[in-house]
């Protein structure tokens, strides 16, 4: 019978891997969890479908329109585009029943119908930490989030990245201060543009808005800050800023910077800047992001910061919080892209065991279960092939040993074993093979 | 300022578990993972979404009607509703880059409308394996199967299990030598309720939709076949029969136990059971289900066969196979609610670190630092809290030990380390806490 056939093709916009890929991507996702994990953070898996209500309380703008929505039956859904929604959900639902300060790590796909380009994904993982408090949440989690980023990209491989850290307080202060708040959008517009425009242009823009020149001053001042962490510090407090936002942004920035240092976490690996993360208007307090610095281009790695408020939307309880995210697809892009981690060939098993014979087939699965039960992961061929089929397969598949059993091998109970990276090759008894293998 | 509040909930039919539930649900998991993966299996990650057209390529009926498909833009999409129409997919779509047989597991969420009821869930975990061949898969991966589901049970913690094991093709085959694969499904139906209506019943039934009396004598013979999975062989060969398909099905039975036995799996956990999986289409040769023993009306728990074809919707390649499935969210909530993997206490941390004023908490930090550097998930409490509730903190979430750090300790560099289970408390220095704890 003729069957009609379709085309099979994954959709655009959809990461789909290839096996030694997806066993890299499965291992930084791996080593992203048991970071997480180390600082006590729960498990957390919600589900992708929510109600469309819930998921959209707060949601409008630009994020509205990428979301997948539909109709089943009579119920209005949507999928999640986020993990920071369905935690918010979460702890208001269960309120009762969880331990605050609340820790928990989700990692898991989220959903944007972003147009389609390279790098950009509509489905993604997430990988999410958050501390929630109820009603009070201490500065000291702020101070340990760093640690938390400095132990999980160490444990990826990496050694060059900074972690940056700023606090929003100190430059909504500076514009109470300076009674600038109405203009702050406008201000912050300007002063972006620094860099690329220089000093004397901000100057004049500002001017343009109407601006004094006395609070032009201590902007500038503000932007020329420089040095060191603890110099950054000294200079902000030598602003002669007094309103109480300006003074509590700057006492966390130092405490938060005093506290990463108790925590080990290396001076190369985070610095005081001031300039970060000016545009976000959820965080309220204590604002990170993370740069490998040999790949700035790559954008921040792993941002977040401290927030006012979890769940205003579904809840009267004050719940703050202070987290961090990881956006693992596109960051698996791009380093596999520029080959930051080196592609590695990997294997999820250990040998591949091998009959010269169909004869040697049951010797062959004897012998597998023997080293699986030594806990090594073994697999066997049983396609009936030429031998060198047989190795081909090794080979493709990355397995570092080759476990050959032919006639010889079976009446002495050995194998001998190849090395598929040296060439080299011995005959065993099978406890020398799991040591050698081990 | 006022917000309009959105009542947080999660849908029905969407599991969503509490911390300690989710640690154990992860363990499960992971622990099936692990099991795949000690047979070499290669992981995948296929999307969550796919084109209507792609995944509905095969789809109808009952299935059809469960899924949710909508449209995002010009596109007509839909969720996956399990893991085997994204495999077919997958290998006809990257068939050239793969090494066959292609052995590979997949544990996601997919996703049926099915009506809400306790234990049906509307989004659930399937962890799959499957084997797929190119052209040809030997019948000894059929025989391998058994070891990955015995091994994975095994894992789990069980031990009182039976793996039942028939070949779709004995019954076939009877059918054909009997001339009456026209009238197969009727039959079917009626031996089906053997148990229920009794033999003469079954006979009664036969006979009025014009089966001959020889022909119900081989029938009732065939179900009357009884004794060890070796009687039952020899029996199945003295029916008589010799059709190819018939004497192909035994045959391959036959070699299936033969091999079970070599890779080791005990005779009590697995046996021929000629009456199971009569109903699927899908399954053209052998077929698995797995019950426990002290809870068989679970169902099985585990269930898979061999299929002649897996992708002729997407491709003229020639590619059977031969899988098993675990529906994990399913299972997860019947062993939950019948208690039977004992529904212990998790914790993700094995420390709390708690200081006794805020004075140590910087060195608490240390202290938690050195821990984890030392490879033990630590937490440290953080809030300004009585240290009543810092230790009814680590009580709620089973932290085993708390590290106890007042201004002795500090002074001392030693903490006061607890065990919560026994109550027993010691001051030791850091290098004996590590001891003590790992």
């Amino acid at each position: 019978m003729e069957k009609t056939r379709v085309e099979p093709k994954t959709l655009p916009g959809f990461m789909e891997l290839l096996p030694n890929d997806q066993i890299r991507f499965n291992e930084i996702k791996e080593k992203i969890q048991k970071s997480y994990e180390k600082f006590g953070f729960l498990p957390l898996d919600t589900p992708i479908i929510e109600s469309a209500e819930v998921l959209l309380a707060k949601a409008g703008g630009e994020t509205e329109k990428q979301i997948y929505r539909f109709n089943k039956g009579e119920n209005d859904l949507a999928l999640r585009f986020d993990l920071t929604v369905p935690l918010a959900k979460y702890v208001s639902e269960y309120y009762g029943e969880l331990s605050f300060p609340f820790k928990r790590y989700q990692i898991g796909k989220v959903y944007r119908g972003e147009k389609a380009q390279a790098g950009r994904f509509r489905e993604f993982y997430q990988c999410d930490i958050d501390i929630i408090g109820d009603g009070n949440l201490s500065i000291m989690h702020d101070a340990e989030i760093p640690s938390v980023i400095y132990t999980t990209f160490r444990n990826l491989g990496f050694e060059d990245f900074t972690i940056c850290i700023n606090n929003r307080k100190i430059l909504n202060g500076m514009f109470e201060a300076l009674d600038l708040s109405e203009k702050s959008a406008d201000i912050l517009r300007i002063i972006d543009k620094i860099e690329k425009i220089g000093k004397e242009n901000v100057i004049k823009e500002l001017k343009e808005i109407e601006v004094k020149e006395d609070k032009i001053d201590t902007i500038i001042k503000f932007l020329e800050i420089d040095g060191t962490s603890d110099e950054k510090i000294e200079s902000l407090n030598k602003l002669g800023i007094s309103t109480e936002t300006f003074k509590q942004g700057v006492n966390e920035l130092q405490t938060v910077i005093k506290q990463i240092r108790v925590c080990k976490v290396p001076e190369k690996n985070f610095k005081v800047d001031l300039s970060i993360a000016r545009g976000l208007d959820y965080y309220t307090g204590t604002v990170y992001e993370t740069f490998l610095n040999q790949y700035k281009k790559l954008g921040s790695v792993c941002s977040g910061g401290r927030y006012e408020s979890l769940a205003e939307y579904y809840t009267d309880k004050k719940l703050p919080g202070v987290g961090i995210s990881i956006g693992l697809s596109r960051f698996f892009y791009q380093i596999d892209k520029e080959n930051i981690l080196k592609n590695e060939n990997k294997s999820i098993s250990k040998v591949l065991v091998i009959s010269m014979n169909e004869e040697q087939i049951g010797y062959a699965l004897d012998v597998a279960t023997t080293l699986r039960n030594a806990n090594i992961n073994t697999e066997v061929f049983l396609e009936d092939k030429k031998i060198k089929s047989k190795f081909k397969y090794a080979d493709k598949l990355n397995i570092p040993y080759v476990a050959v059993i032919g006639e010889d091998e079976m009446k002495t109970n050995t194998v001998t074993l190849k090395n598929m990276e040296s060439g080299d090759q011995k005959s065993l008894l099978l406890d020398e093979v799991i040591k050698e293998i081990k």
